[in-house]
């Protein structure tokens, strides 16, 4: 077994590898590195300044984490607004609901997408439908001026370093807010409460300070640090669970990899020390 | 940084690895190769055979996981059995129940409890409890010929490769579940169905062949393959969730890492995928 390429989790003093086959691309944009790789573990990946975003193998689990549970907790999501999600497995799961209209999808950096379109069109197709408006620009000069008002906001980032950093603030949350209709939900990925504990305290202190509810959900994420993420769940309204739309679910028909209904709940109930950490945020 | 110590995937052609500070021990017993590290990211670190079997920064959530669950529900839980567990952990998570007055626990080896007691003693003290019987011999023998009964059984094994093999057997199941008291339950950690689905579907059909209800629970345990942990819950009666004992886990005042009671049912609620492959295993 040959690891060649690893990315390496500072903070724990520790790295991930995995064998690779082939590089399908290997670019540098304006903004970030970006590379596709081939392996024989976890099909292609999509890799951002060295740090992994995406694999075949496990990219339904993120991308129906942070669409579905606050797609099933609104109860008629029409217009969304997807910040980063340049590879558009997100924009694919949010189209998945009838009631979905119109997604605006803002990612600064084109080449992204059109890698994504070129070598994973299974998750990027998305980003051609008819519903989709991509604009690629910088999603916090953006909720700045926007004068749209969305039932949904979604958050599908990098981590908070260069590109991403902006999109972990309380000013661009504020925007957010302001973004949102009376009823509206902000979901965005929210690193790791195992390894990256700082990262997910400070999503919570900024968030709650601006939402009356704000809850995290957790997944199982393997090729992400830890493989322990979490979603926050940022509310005008509806409670997380208590609102969940059983009946829209069930006639729904849909069928999921990860999320079900059990799941939804489940997913809300976090371990304790996680718990502690964010109480003491506060 | 310098990524010191690998623990190779094979299944996934991946790696994981982490920096080491320093070796504390280092022993090749009759049965396996027993290392303890010092690490920065994870504190001590025991391997066994070139795998990761625990590191003081995670270890609550494994030990809490595999105990807690069942305690919390068989209703008067007094007599257990550990297969395994010579790290001690297990065994001082069940000593916090008043009710457990006798923990035997039969490990192969005996040279994996000296190294904990050398060198984890927050872990391993457990194993000098006077309720605690040490045995060291094979598990699957063991349970073979014992006249004892149980009502819990942990089977806290190492991966079904080498010593640990049998305590993934029909046989070993069969004797465990003769042991068990009319109300007995089996819990034993299952390895992942991320990455390793062929040996939690092995568990699963050889499990709710012998047992009337099977279940298993999940847990994020960020330095075992993929981190998405399972563990199965083969009961002669309770339901794991129904069953669970509200007013003694309230009033036992006790604190936890990892669990609660939320996470007790959030826990059973197991992702879409992994429910596709125990049904396929009927």
């Amino acid at each position: 077994m040959n690891i060649n390429f690893s990315e390496r989790y500072p903070e724990m003093k520790a790295a991930f590898g995995f064998e690779v086959d082939q590089i399908l691309f290997s670019e540098q944009s304006p903004f970030q590195k970006i590379e596709i790789l081939q392996t024989p573990g976890f099909g292609k990946v999509l890799i951002i300044d060295g740090c992994i975003m995406l694999t075949e193998r496990d990219e339904f689990v993120y991308h129906e984490m942070i669409a579905h549970p606050p797609l099933f907790v609104h109860p008629h999501p029409e217009k969304i607004l997807i910040i980063g999600g340049g590879d558009g497995g997100t924009a694919r799961e949010c189209l998945r609901h009838p009631s979905v209209a119109q997604i605006d999808l803002v990612d600064i950096d084109e080449l992204v997408s059109q890698a994504c379109l070129a070598h994973l069109p299974a998750i990027a197709g998305a980003l051609l439908s008819e519903k989709v408006r991509c604009r690629f620009e910088d999603g916090v000069a953006y909720v700045k001026n926007c004068p749209e008002r969305y039932d949904l906001i979604i958050i599908d980032s990098t981590d908070p370093i260069s590109v991403g950093e902006g999109l972990f603030s309380r000013e661009f949350y504020q925007n957010c807010h302001r973004l949102l209709r009376e009823d509206g939900i902000l979901v965005n990925q929210s690193e790791s409460p195992s390894w990256l504990p700082k990262i997910v305290k400070g999503v919570h202190s900024k968030l709650s300070a601006i939402f009356p509810r704000m809850h995290f959900y957790q997944a199982h994420i393997p090729t992400y640090p830890s493989g322990h993420w979490v979603f926050g769940f940022a509310s005008k309204r509806y409670h997380p669970v208590e609102d969940f739309q059983q009946d829209r679910y069930r006639s729904s028909g849909m069928k999921f990899r990860y999320y079900n209904q059990a799941l939804h709940a489940g997913a809300f109930a976090i371990p304790t020390f996680f718990q502690e950490l964010i109480d003491d945020a506060r």
